[in-house]
């Protein structure tokens, strides 16, 4: 068994140690999902996003997630503060950039969100992370092909951008940061059935980075203990409806013998 | 058999084959159910509210579906800009008048959406449909009894007024659109336990319409997939809650043999 | 057996029978769940928070649920708004101060509402009751140990500056008005692994003061008909998703057997 899978198993135990307070900016459509998907797997979620508050919140919490799903200016404006006031605290970022490159609204926001702080971790599908390559002003000739080489090279550039870590999710996950390259086989295709589960991916990024520096790592480990819950969850399920619940509930249960039974390596 | 039933089976392998994108602008409530509704019987959510990319988002989607459930003065003004776009793009409008008649606020939005664009499916209770009627400012004594020859004599004058079909829930669902009437008798009383099922409905009336030009026989469709889901759900269900995952389940897994077993016609 | 389940038997098929209007201005996080349990329970709920319908919505309301979890703004304005209004028609005010010492703008926010109108219940956990005391700006020297007794004391502190009930949730409840207290033992520990059943409490708490006027038997029906339906639903649960499934199923079907069979008191 290789050294990963105790990555996995240690920082789990340590995100149910420490139940990191995890400041999530977030969108309408999965606050509830999100916050539940923080509480099953150990973590204590805080949704707000004032203006007037966002600085008091990320002072208090562990990591500063941030999520475009529904975005408006006014949350905007408030992202752009936490995200100041994280790097300032020196509290990681992750980001995730959901529906980039669907609206001009969309993709300036990135830019300012890109440009108020350096993202730890940035989480999206391949397309987001080519979106926000490009929303970042700061290249050009952006490979638009679909192919893994492709966004794992728009990956490394924008891992390069930001100086974090950056995760492509897809039927294989890659873990980029320029020099180590992490890739998780878990998951199920049902998974992509619910609404908001890559939003529940970016959120578990964020719990594991509030308890592992490296923030790769964290992102690895966050990255397989969500695919090994989404696997012991479809075993019991007869569609997304079932599948919700039994994720949650995988979430909450999955000990060092799941992941042991589930990890998948190349 | 009736032909009625193929439009069903036919509209619904069309849904799950096009899996056409639904641009929903909607209310907090529901927006977490409706995206997995779509998700579920096919289709592909996108729920998106900033007066910034309205626009951009119904220029990419195949539908607009407008929900004032939970309704501010700045999702008004994007849900007047966004129904003024999807008509200058001839795509498909529908419209859920949550709680018309509730407020003075209410009403007057709903003014102000029915000057905007013309609704291709209006879909609420009778009361909701009456209260929109009135809210028009273009009819004048509507006929406020209970009896079900009231509520389709309103709904064929708000028909009327707006050249598109209305549908109007109830234990019987019915679809006008001044010359044919469908009815639905699929459906259980368990669907009004559980929050935003109204909702779903209308969500659903908007993927057929996607992909279903002749609107009123998209709407039946929907209505017909909606209440057989709500059967087979409520087979399996002890309670709101389970009947939720049980449903959504249903939506996702319901086919040609389910519609046949349970599709109902006086 | 003792009266006071007698109470719980009553008031819950008080609020079976009469279906009250819950108006709720609560958080994103929540709406859904929050709006499921009313339905669940058998209240009808209403969500509706801008500055222009608050006041329709409450006239034709039972109850006002206020809820800070996801403030903004207009959020407070419109809950001021609505507080005054309620207070005017005499309908009972339940205020959840949800996150309260987390930030200064929820503490100014709560002193806004405070100062808007009395909450006839108060319900949070000892920390959110302290820090509300503490936002009031009437108190000082509030005792911030951990004790069971300091809870009481400031509870009771609380309910002599609101003249209202104050709820402090915990591992047992207590309900507070300075003369009477009741206490709560049912419930059960996966009930804090679920976002947002704090939230629900209070909505229930809503819908019993809309059937009851004795505001503090109001509040201890409901925290007793919550903690029992935690408990049945625990039983058949894996995990916090199949929890919040059985715990809705359970809202609506408890009955006056189980609140016989499940009902503790010391």
């Amino acid at each position: 068994m290789s050294k990963k899978i105790d990555f996995v198993i240690e920082d789990l135990s340590l995100v149910r140690k420490h139940s990191p307070l995890v400041h999530n900016i977030t969108n309408y459509v999965v606050m509830n999902n999100t916050a539940n998907a923080l509480l099953a797997v150990g973590a204590s979620p805080i949704m707000a996003h004032a203006l007037e508050e966002v600085e008091d919140m990320i002072t208090i919490s562990g990591v500063l997630v941030i999520n475009i799903g529904t975005l408006s200016e006014p949350w905007v404006l408030a992202m752009e503060k936490a995200m100041k006031k994280a790097e300032i605290l020196k509290k990681p970022i992750v980001l995730d950039p959901v529906g980039a490159g669907a609206s001009k609204f969309r993709n300036d926001s990135l830019k300012r969100l890109l440009d108020s702080a350096s993202p730890s971790i940035i989480r999206g599908n391949a397309s987001e992370i080519l979106a926000t390559l490009s929303s970042s002003g700061k290249t050009k000739g952006v490979d638009a092909t679909d192919s893994v080489e492709s966004a794992i090279e728009t990956g490394n550039k924008l891992s390069e951008l930001t100086q974090g870590t950056v995760v492509i999710s897809g039927a294989t996950d890659y873990i980029l940061n320029g020099s180590t390259t992490y890739k998780v086989l878990n998951g199920h295709p049902m998974m992509t059935k619910v609404t908001g589960l890559g939003c529940t991916a970016t959120a578990l990024n964020g719990a594991f980075a509030a308890i592992q520096k490296d923030y790769s790592r964290a992102a690895f480990s966050a990255m397989v203990v969500m695919g090994i819950a989404g696997e012991m969850a479809q075993k019991k399920s007869a569609g997304p409806g079932s599948f919700q619940m039994h994720f949650l509930d995988a979430l909450y249960s999955v000990n060092e013998n799941d992941i042991k039974s589930y990890y998948k390596e190349e």
